[in-house]
């Protein structure tokens, strides 16, 4: 710390002057003791410098309230939340979240560097703490047709960055484990410092390898067993609640039945929606869920603030004690975890908080470069025996490989069962056009569009007729990106999102509204109920996770690592 | 990791090729799941790779016994071992320690970087991980006279060595809380690394402010309450079993009867004589000590394994686990912890070590430079009303301020209660010498020195008479450095330690035997049987602990800053 704002904290550690700030009539949550105690909370230039009784140049009484230190989302891609970076701060900042540790895997998929010094801009001076994760598998795999690929060299320059903490999740689990010299080059470029896992269904043996080469969190466990498989070797498993995957109850219900200490668990959200986060929470939704299922509410609370804390190096985060940074949440109670107040580094965070978007530069405004497409690319022989069925399931994003006859005479015509899935390549305009069967998304008559698709972000579409598909392609064309839905030849309605084809440039009421007006659509078109139509369709062309996806190159066994058309 | 040593371990993991070595029928201690599983351990290229079952080119049957990792002393002065490091290394190691933070405040208070260097240099080839905390504060304090000054310029070469983690306990705490510019410049250097800490007896403001400035570890605490005020403010609390300092019965009696966490906690021995390490272990003997008190056996080994390597940021140290070095231990049991094979990097360390000391420069073995010794500096009135007395206590190196008139007619005559203690300049001739009377040592008929007197190791000696004290430090000037026993007029026995006047550069067994037969004569001539004489001796000239100290420049009050004398 420089010295002139250390002895200014110092002497007001030692009431030689009076703080800047204090919190009076507390009740704080103290993450090292396990103990909640009254007090005040004395704050200056921005830090905690003391708890207990102290004068200040501005006094809050908080009428006996409690307080903890402000949440941390231990993982998540600010892509997924559609709106500008300062915009879900500002939305999540309202729900106690005031640490970030993000991945712009996703930028960086679409842009490359550009993609990930637009996440590192916007965020510079937002009111929160926001760290970034280098991502380390762009392609994800050597199989995808994305914007960018970033090796070794150029990520070196990002290690001065104070910023960036470590190698964001390493998708690619089989160039780790098989000594990928690419891969092993990223991994040595960060020695020392967190590496981010991605390790959905490794067997006990992989996994051990993918440990070893200094992998050391994971966010993708979705069963205790996994995650405590995880857990034995050393991994701190970050508890994912996201729009489609939601991973907390099946893992919080192992620990409480198990007894299991906490120890090595954080909280994420990975992909969420701002329209999630506005109406059931951010890492706040996750305490709330957890103490609902009987993790104790101080348990819980590290798992949100000093656990993340000490995963990532944060020394100054985390805690409500001295020398910690004044992150600070007032909450109603430890069962609701309904903020009340929120401080950014001793400042209070209202909800007119000035969110000011940095300009963008002109050339992310412009990534949707589509080839010729040809709608004889998206025929699918018939009535020629069985073929690899994508089977979607609400609540994951995990899929399921359905060995099946397609309906249709010589051609797949969808049936009410089974719909359409086709993926157009839109980076480099190549025209790679990948087409597939999807079963369990249930739409009828017409086609739903994103070019939100993860990770090569491609244009993604479902539909049970060729027209309506190809209809939605074009929309998603003309504006540069976005989510659309189109029935009976017509656009039914679009939300652009023309920052790099991820992002809106609008407020989050618009895109709420926009997305609210579209996802009922879809339910309406026969999605489940249950399921996210545009989170979902997202991870469709992923080919990391299991089981089977569908790429601009055709349908993928994941578990094989082969085409299977 | 480099992709070779990679690829062969990724391997063996999958079981594609042997392991180098396993482990058979193993009861293993799983720090991260709180644990004990049966099953075998695979070590390839020095590594952890898998714990199941697996076949190695070389296989062991631990025949049902437990194994941990191998135990972190958290904090460590080699020099107080008074034996090459690499000895002290090979005996700590048949107690289980493969880990030491060590912090070469002692030599560089002699020898400057030289003396950091010889550290560093003597432990590079160990088999032992051995770190290095930067010494913060050479001289400790400013009323001090030492061998060197260490400033940040001094230190920052060293930031880029691998093995130097941070800065060592910064003793100096007045000039950490009042902003000394100098002092903070160290603290900026080493921002973002670990600060160890050193602050007994501060009160709850001073502890913040302190705190403040990114000092997070302490192992000065010597009471429950103390600790936990450490604790409530983020410190980590090193637990002491040293040979003076013994502070884990209180600590630990507090942990088990306030049902506390032990998350924040380590163990440490500070300043540990290799005699004592030999006949009643080392941290072996705190874990020991703290489960036969109560401390469940698995909490007491994450205290002495993974939470110090968190402590540390050692990613690949503290765990029995993929990815983990195979530092391992086989106890007998998780009470009686006496270690049955200790494993560093997968070789077997045994008995028949081989110690090679690397050479020492010249410099460093004649360093005992006295200036003019005149007796009637070692004169003291009495009869002229009370003075201040040092009291010393069994068991401690605090010590107490006690007022009283000194006995003798014009002239102090020690009587049989009280002692005289005097400490000579030896670094640059400068002939400083200070003089004192102490309660509680109760020598008869002779002197006690040594060159061994923390921080500055200036010549150190109590004795009940001027002849004998004389007498006693010209031996010490003779053999450039030790410790030694004079009673009447002769020279009673010499433990010669002439590295820098602090390590001998004998054999463990040459240092053991004179130091047994000088401590049995110091028992013999009154000073009590729970008081190490020499150890005790060599902290009652550190005027950074309370309450009060002789230096060169006389007799200190430690909690008013000033000197009595």
């Amino acid at each position: 710390m420089k010295l002139d704002k250390y002895i200014g904290c110092s002497r007001a550690a030692r009431k030689l002057q009076k703080a800047d700030l204090v919190l009076k009539n507390a009740k704080i949550v103290n993450v090292f003791t396990d103990r909640v105690e009254p007090g005040s909370i004395a704050i200056t230039n921005g830090m905690i410098v003391g708890i207990g009784d102290f004068q200040g140049e501005k006094e809050i009484d908080l009428e006996g309230k409690y307080v903890t230190s402000g949440f941390i989302d231990a993982h998540l891609h600010l892509e997924s939340t559609m709106v500008n970076p300062q915009v879900l701060i500002s939305r999540a900042a309202m729900h106690g979240t005031t640490t970030f540790i993000v991945d712009p895997h996703e930028a960086a998929n679409v842009c490359g560097t550009d993609g990930i010094d637009y996440i590192l801009e916007q965020t510079k001076d937002s009111p929160a703490h926001v760290y970034v994760m280098m991502a380390s598998c762009v392609p994800a795999t050597g199989i995808d047709d994305n914007g960018f690929t970033l090796s070794a060299r150029e990520m070196e320059p990002y290690l001065k960055n104070r910023r960036v903490l470590g190698l964001g999740e390493v998708m690619d689990c089989m160039s780790v484990i098989n000594g990928d010299p690419a891969m092993n080059q990223k991994l040595e470029l960060f020695d020392g410092k967190v590496k981010d896992g991605h390790a959905p269904g490794l067997d006990d043996l992989q996994l051990a390898a993918y440990v070893i080469a200094g992998v050391t969190t994971d966010h993708e466990g979705s069963t205790y067993e996994y995650v405590m498989k995880e857990r034995a070797m050393g991994m701190t498993c970050h508890i994912r609640e996201g729009s489609a995957a939601r991973n907390l109850e099946m893992i919080v219900k192992g620990i409480v039945e198990n007894n299991m200490n906490t120890e090595g668990f954080c909280f994420c959200t990975d992909d969420k929606h701002i329209e999630d986060i506005t109406r059931e929470g951010d890492i706040d939704h996750n305490v709330r869920k957890a103490v609902s299922m009987g993790i104790s509410p101080i348990a819980a609370v590290k798992m949100a603030t000093i656990q993340p804390a000490r995963c990532y190096g944060l020394r100054r985060t985390g805690a409500v004690a001295p020398g910690y940074d004044a992150d600070l949440v007032v909450w109603d109670s430890l069962k609701d975890f309904n903020a009340q107040m929120v401080f950014y580094n001793g400042e209070l965070i209202d909800d007119r908080l000035r969110v000011r978007p940095k300009p963008c530069p002109a050339r992310l405004m412009d990534t949707v470069r589509l080839g010729p497409v040809d709608p004889q690319d998206l025929k699918i022989p018939a009535g020629q025996g069985d073929f690899p069925v994508i089977r979607m399931i609400p609540g994951q994003i995990l899929t399921e490989k359905v060995i099946m006859p397609l309906p249709g005479q010589g051609e797949f015509v969808p049936d009410g069962r089974l719909d359409k899935i086709a993926v157009f390549e839109r980076h480099k305009a190549t025209g790679k056009t990948g087409v597939g069967a999807v079963l369990g998304f249930g739409l009828r008559g017409g086609a739903i569009a994103s070019s939100v698709s993860h990770d090569s972000h491609n244009i993604i579409v479902i539909g049970d007729n060729d027209g309506d598909i190809l209809k939605a392609v074009h929309e998603i064309e003309r504006c540069h990106g976005g989510y659309t839905i189109v029935s009976g030849g017509q656009v039914y309605d679009t939300l652009e999102l023309p920052v790099m084809g991820l992002i809106s440039d609008k407020t989050y009421t618009y895109v709420n509204k926009k997305l609210k007006h579209l996802i009922a659509q879809a339910h309406r078109m026969g999605v489940p109920r249950d399921m996210d139509p545009f989170i979902t369709l997202s991870f469709m062309a992923l080919p990391v996770i299991p089981q089977i996806r569908c790429t601009c190159r055709g349908v993928y066994d994941v578990n094989e690592g082969k085409f299977l058309t």
